[in-house]
């Protein structure tokens, strides 16, 4: 394995994770907070660290898809244990384990807290944790590609490995233009977000640190009660951006050059916004009763779906307390998702969409047992090798959802919110039912189930194999081998 | 589609359920129950429709696949109409859907009742309720093929269709051999449960009622709380048998002709027997304390394991009071099931086997791209066309049951309960968790929810195509189309 390429790549990861953390200081200047000053340290370490690791270059900038997932998993652990040491040292987050937490939930854009009251956490670390939701988001390697010199096709293995989706469109031939373009189109769509939540008056403070958590479709808040004390008009702005951003950006890059017809046409996009809407009008029959006006009830559906199917997470009302269709609606939004593509998570509609066209072409393959016709999915003919794809990565999902399930039942605690926990930072959205409800946090499980909730929660934002792939014996083996061998 | 030719089965099918009738009217004449003439009426009935069907022979005795799975899901749909009438016209159950839901859960060895206390119901009624668990175990179609003169390779399609797994091995080169083998072995083993039973000092009628569900993994009881009040000889005779009817059959037929060697190596057996003793330990490890003796938390935790991982779904305490550990490691041993080839249900410990090892080999194609090795079970490479069986069967279980639990959920009932109900039905086991765990029963339920656990309950005892064509546009078109036209 290429591990002095591994080694300049998390290099270069820990400087722009310095870069980053030197906002949070930003705001502990601003707001004359002292754990400032942790940041800064953080900053300087993970400087340091990086070009320590960046001195030695690779011989060989060519590297391979097992080489890309490595550096994947590795990069995501790496900014997290980093990532946490300001939150654990100025003793806002008085354990590690704790820490870790908040910081992994964060960068895969999770939103699962195990801090109770937020409110009392200073500006600088909910500025920290908003910002590791919008650059877990899109994906600091993605960032990477988007600034580093282009060397050839080996960056399409990162961008493959960190990308969620069956198959991994490039925007345009070059890698790099494509980074560059999606991290474009991601940065104007915040700041439209954060300008129409200062229309609606909420503070600069309040408006970037919401804007940021819903782009990346994260979902940590600045209040106790998520975004139930906002105006409604703040929570529809919300709501629409959370769908908006668990969109395929292909979509908004299509937009934006004119080709209007074809985005229309994308059937991603078009199920997923069927979905959303089946699954709202459901909620609303289902809740109507138990809201004063119309009005409110449709806001509370439209929030909730949009927010547990893009996976954000944020919440309006505690929809814990609503009734079973409801809620079981918003457990199927929540392992279905968004769309590929997008900075959403679950199980994407378009593997839902593949899937089941699959089953439908199974039954039909009895009708006419010769006919040799492909799924279509987008106006093309699905390939062999992502119909496979598909299947095998609903596979590894289920069996590491069951068993994740049962690893949390060890605690005793009630299958709902066992179940609901492990969805809920697998697809990385937040809150779950019971127990993990909008309205609790996971402060209460034990570290084993944090470790087991912290590997679901990077395991779902990477699409399970780059970091499978680091628990496999023969890769690390491979990474530990003396002399590099040639892939086979 | 050749519909002469489905007359024609459905007609031997509905002659057999009239004989098999004759059963219960015996039992009538030994009780002097009077019930008996609504079973030898209803006997009367299916002989002379079966005859009306049989009066035009086919001009061709070859059908496919689909006429194959056309067969199976319509023969089982009408025994249970038929099957359910004297329970109905009896008024012992005295609303149809119920009748209906009894039966189906019958046929199909779930064993879900919606009888609040089956003793007061007849030693008939019983008996007809056990004798739908055995024919419902090896298949009705088994064993027409049994007994019907061999014509050719078509009846390959029937028992494709009724037997359980992801692919059919014939025990020998002949369809009507293999399946007169299946039967002899069932049979025996049947008689053998019986005696043991008796030898435990259950009545006969006991014995043999138990017996029938046993060797079905049925779970109908004759006492209200199921084996609880029996013996722990009884209770450990029973666990032994609901765990060897959950082997696959091809090993009780390479034991009998001496291949004992060739039995031992049989993957999945191990597999099964490996993944029973661990949920044992687990659960006995986790209930230990709240029995009194250890020999007690032992008989329990193996019978509760083996109950639900063979789909049967007796029991000997009420599970449901257990803690979370234990509770969750029973609804993944109802996820799993039993072996394929046995009357067992779930997804089969073949398949599990086959789709980890799918993800295992993934997780190795990051490390050799180039490698080509298959996958391999039962000590021979897992062929293309099972590997992609296996992978659609899943996906439509897991769309079927996300469908299924949505659809319950409208009746407001709490998640576990709506989770455990699909789950018990779709995979014929039984009781559940909650409001249909081991002291409830499934009488609470609305006629729609009923009408989709009858639907669970059928698709998951026929592996779920059978059922699911019946309701595809493209078959009911061949179906009714007047000239038959040859298979594309």
């Amino acid at each position: 394995m290429n591990r002095a390429m591994i080694r300049n790549i998390l290099g270069s990861v820990l400087e722009i994770e310095a870069v980053l953390l030197l906002i949070p200081v930003i705001t502990a200047l601003c707001y004359r907070e002292s754990v400032g000053w942790y940041y800064l340290g953080t900053a300087a370490l993970c400087f340091l660290v990086g070009f320590l690791f960046r001195i030695r270059k690779a011989k060989d900038n060519v590297f391979y898809l097992k080489e890309g997932c490595v550096i994947t998993g590795l990069s995501w652990i790496l900014m997290s244990l980093f990532g946490c040491l300001p939150l654990w040292l100025s003793t806002e987050i008085p354990r590690f384990e704790n820490a870790l937490f908040e910081t992994v939930s964060g960068f895969t854009t999770t939103g699962a807290s195990i801090v109770p009251a937020v409110e009392e956490l200073s500006h600088t670390a909910l500025m920290w944790r908003s910002l590791t939701h919008w650059i877990g988001g899109m994906g600091v390697l993605v960032f990477l590609l988007a600034i580093m010199p282009s060397s050839g096709s080996s960056h399409m293995n990162i961008m493959r490995a960190e990308s969620p989706g069956p198959s991994v469109g490039k925007l345009v031939p070059k890698v790099r233009q494509t980074a560059k373009i999606l991290y474009i189109i991601y940065f104007a769509m915040t700041v439209l977000e954060i300008i129409l939540l200062l229309l609606g008056g909420m503070t600069l403070f309040e408006s970037v640190n919401t804007g940021l958590a819903t782009a990346g479709t994260g979902g940590f808040g600045v209040k106790n009660d998520s975004l139930l004390s906002f105006s409604p008009y703040i929570q529809w702005v919300v709501a629409v951006f959370m769908i908006l951003f668990g969109v395929n950006f292909n979509l908004y890059y299509l937009l934006l050059f004119g080709q209007v017809k074809k985005a229309l046409k994308c059937e991603e996009v078009r199920a997923y916004l069927v979905y959303l809407t089946g699954a709202t009008v459901i909620i609303f029959l289902n809740i109507a009763k138990t809201f004063g006006s119309t009005a409110d009830a449709l806001r509370h559906s439209v929030f909730a779906v949009s927010s547990l199917a893009s996976s954000t997470g944020f919440a309006t009302v505690n929809f814990d307390a609503w009734p079973a269709t409801a809620r079981t609606v918003l457990v199927t939004c929540m392992f279905i998702g968004a769309c590929a593509g997008s900075t959403g998570g679950g199980i994407k509609v378009s593997r839902i969409c593949i899937a089941v066209k699959t089953v439908i072409k199974e039954l039909n393959s009895y009708l006419h047992p010769k006919s040799v016709r492909k799924v279509r999915f987008e106006d093309k003919p699905v390939e062999h090798e992502v119909v496979r794809a598909v299947n095998v990565y609903l596979i590894t999902f289920f069996v590491l959802f069951a068993t994740s399930v049962l690893l949390i039942s060890f605690e005793g605690k009630d299958m709902v919110t066992n179940f609901t926990a492990v969805i809920a930072t697998f697809n990385n959205i937040g809150p779950g039912l019971e127990m993990v409800g909008p309205t609790q946090n996971y402060a209460h499980f034990g570290v084993l189930s944090k470790i087991v909730l912290m590997f679901d929660m990077l395991a779902g934002r990477l699409e399970l194999f780059p970091i499978l792939l680091l628990f496999h014996p023969g890769i690390i083996r491979d990474f530990f081998r003396k002399s590099p061998v040639k892939n086979q």
